[in-house]
């Protein structure tokens, strides 16, 4: 119940692990990093799937499986990308369990030593790369455009419930082109996706950009990202989409004839978003009385709950509720009707409002008599009494306003946090307090790395609508071309 | 090309392989024993489990996730579970690699040795149940009816893409509730689930029937399972439903305040359905052209092929097929138009073939004169030539045909290869040619392992319904109940 939530104040991080585990969205499992995440989380998290899906498959591109095995080696070929990935993973070296000798239960049975240790894909490059080989010999062959929905395992010491976990889910997308503007393209293409999917989806303004060297996939020429603003002031990346150049082809030797006539190596992208999505989404939105749900990927858009005496007085309430449910479904509109005997109308409210239900009906006895119903939207708290005709289109309508307001309302508040510094201690000033802030830098890397240090601040992103604006690095004073974004993050 | 494809009489098994592999539904990867299942196959997939999805919602399921990893204590607690499932697994026992020393590429890092290996889930009842000790306390919160869509892994000496994979795709449901009645029951529903699907959308018909004691899940009280029959002679399980009992309650200590007062372990069951059905699918339909599909699991049901010279004459067929390809949409009829000008139409239209896309309709200049289309069935292999006028209706009813069609030949053969043996000399020279056998049998796991020795031949289930019908066990003579079905199995 709301009660036992913690507020945002008064400890933000407690704040959001309340929201996650009193609301069912997820909690931690006996395996260390790993959550399990609870039906009503999964459901949102269908709907984010379902919506992306269809754009994925709007766009051109199929579904396919590939092994969640990945034998060593295959990280060793290519250079960068084994020092970002087969680092920190969990390794497979055995395949078969036998029973101790002492009785104690089982143990690994040594005989049964892998000649090659597997990886727990923490990324698919490698094995999908390995595939394409056999899949690409022409131009005819491209592009191929193929997405994964698939866990995949990176060891992290620091979990915390959606944002970092060991375990994740996951959409990863592997395209292969014959050129490279198309596969520049392609990565674009699918980073306005991210961002349509955060903008018009989750209610989540971003700024999109490209990543600096030091931020970039391990294996790609550039990395282009979405970056999102949380309520405490720390930026999250939500999605990011890797133009890979010809890196991977190259160390899986795949190549396909021109039309033109002649051999080249494959032009690669992959792109991916990941449950981390829920976090964001749970961090943009959620108040003081638990989850706020943009409706577009409520489990459930509209709650009916009945207040009644006695049996008779539910009979007749049920009747109405179940025309008024039957007309709206007829809009699409999804309805939970909580008839549950088991508890009182007050203890549901305070139910649904922590589960971020965006419009909660509440109608008893008196409304029956006068044709009225109570209409209580969870994005403003606000209670109105609406006449129960033309309930759809008034629901409807309001389903539309909420979504359209929680985007507004996180868009002011991005607004209201992003700031310009001209100089270091203004930088340094505005940073301590959260928030966005445009910067000049010089493009090295050192800097970077300097003022993270003493900022703990990295840059987000190099905006890619390019605001040209000649000014000075804040940290080392050279000419810089432009502002990049500045943001303490997750 | 169908060209290449072996036929079923000269090598049945390479026949599937060639299929699997020629209609570009999955291939070996650089992992032994592990699949990658390519864009057609996986559309098929998604078409299983979007249909199973929905009948598990219908009937009150939700879906939720549970880590890929179980710590490897966990299997020791329920005993019989243990000896089935935790001996042949991958498992995982270091996080993290290191550079090698000698510069040769990346090893185990010694010193990030688990305390506890972790074992990669072959499927996920104590997970779950350790988990379902937190959300239990009352009657209240039963029942818990959750599914999971998840990967898993079984080390398998011997695969075979589809049927025998050391990693697969399934769907594993998970249930708990207060009485043995109430999960008795969800047990059988599934279990008529599983049957409706495999007869309503697979057009497999299926034997619905219990396990014997040898061939039960491990730490079941009773399995049940449909079967299906192959064209080999050779019987595949395709989908099981366990009644646990209380025995994963017990091993992970769930109890339950009951509604009546005092406490009780939580009644559970476990289901699931495999990747493998992509298996009994194809062998059930499939002949020596290449896949066939039962229209309601084909990725699409139809697909148009232009016949044309010249540009002039393909912009006018085109025009013709996108107004064709729009009323066939609008009646829910997915439609691809492969209007590519790199392959022949005789190209495509063995494409197609090897394919199983259930309807090719062909059009070309004469046709557009004659106001007619070109319709080829693929179960049939017969072609007609239709008036254009209401092609959406005749399309429509075809595919239901299509789909009647392909359930009653297989029902067909499956009744055609089902016998009763009434004495082990009988009952050895039919199984000896394969088939479904119905015979009587004793009741012990004895009687049941020395026919299995002697024949290869297990008991396939026992029918639910049963047929009381006295006689005596074929093969120790002694009195039984009724008959039980045997065959040689995958």
């Amino acid at each position: 119940m709301a009660k036992n939530l913690t507020t945002r104040e008064t400890d933000y991080s407690k704040w959001y692990n309340d929201i996650v585990q009193q609301a069912d969205l997820a909690e931690n499992s006996g395996v260390k990093g790993c959550m399990v995440i609870k039906p009503y989380g999964y459901a949102i998290w269908e709907k984010m799937q379902a919506a992306l899906d269809k754009m994925f498959k709007d766009t051109g591109h199929q579904n396919a499986y590939f092994p969640i095995f990945i034998p060593k080696s295959y990280f060793s070929k290519e250079a960068s990308h084994v020092d970002g990935f087969a680092k920190e993973c969990a390794v497979v070296t055995h395949y078969r369990l036998k029973n101790a000798d002492d009785g104690s239960g089982v143990v690994v049975d040594k005989k049964a030593k892998l000649e090659e240790e597997l990886i727990v894909r923490p990324t698919s490059e490698t094995i999908i790369w390995d595939t394409y080989r056999k899949w690409i010999q022409s131009y005819r062959d491209l592009p191929i455009l193929v997405n994964q929905w698939a866990n995949v395992v990176r060891w992290e010491m620091r979990t915390r419930l959606f944002i970092r976990t060991a375990e994740f889910l996951w959409q990863e997308g592997h395209t292969a082109h014959s050129t490279e503007q198309e596969a520049i393209e392609e990565t674009k293409k699918i980073l306005n996706i991210y961002a349509d999917f955060a903008e018009g989806f989750m209610a989540m303004p971003v700024e999109k950009g490209t990543k600096t060297e030091g931020e970039r996939f391990a294996g790609a020429i550039e990395t282009y990202c979405i970056e999102a603003l949380m309520q405490d002031g720390k930026a999250l990346q939500a999605g990011t989409s890797h133009f890979l150049g010809q890196n991977f082809a190259k160390a899986f030797d795949v190549k396909f004839a021109k039309r033109e006539g002649g051999q080249d190596y494959v032009w690669a992208t992959s792109w991916g978003v990941s449950t981390r999505l829920m976090g964001a989404l749970i961090m943009t939105h959620s108040d003081d009385s638990g989850l706020v749900l943009p409706p577009k990927l409520a489990p459930f858009q509209v709650v009916i709950v009945p207040i009644y005496k006695g049996e008779e007085q539910l009979k007749l309430v049920s009747e109405k509720v179940i025309e008024i449910k039957k007309v709206l479904e007829e809009k699409n509109i999804s309805v939970k009707y909580d008839d549950r005997d088991t508890h009182k109308p007050g203890w549901k409210f305070a139910e649904y409002e922590l589960k971020g239900v965006p419009i909660r009906l509440a109608i008893g006895q008196r409304d029956l008599e006068n044709g009225t119903i109570e209409v209580a939207r969870r994005d403003t708290m606000e209670k109105e009494t609406y006449q129960i005709t033309d309930i759809e289109n008034k629901v409807e309508n309001l389903l539309a306003q909420i979504q359209d307001n929680l985007f507004k309302k996180a868009l002011t508040r991005k607004e209201e946090k992003t700031y310009k510094a001209d100089s270091f201690d203004e930088f340094k000033t505005l940073i301590k307090n959260g928030g966005f802030v445009w910067a000049h830098w010089d493009e090295t890397s050192e800097t970077e790395e300097k003022i993270k240090q003493e900022t703990k601040a990295t840059i987000r992103c190099i905006p890619i609508e390019r605001l040209e604006e000649v000014g000075k690095c804040i940290f080392s004073g050279k000419s810089s071309k432009q502002r990049v974004l500045f943001a303490k993050a997750y």
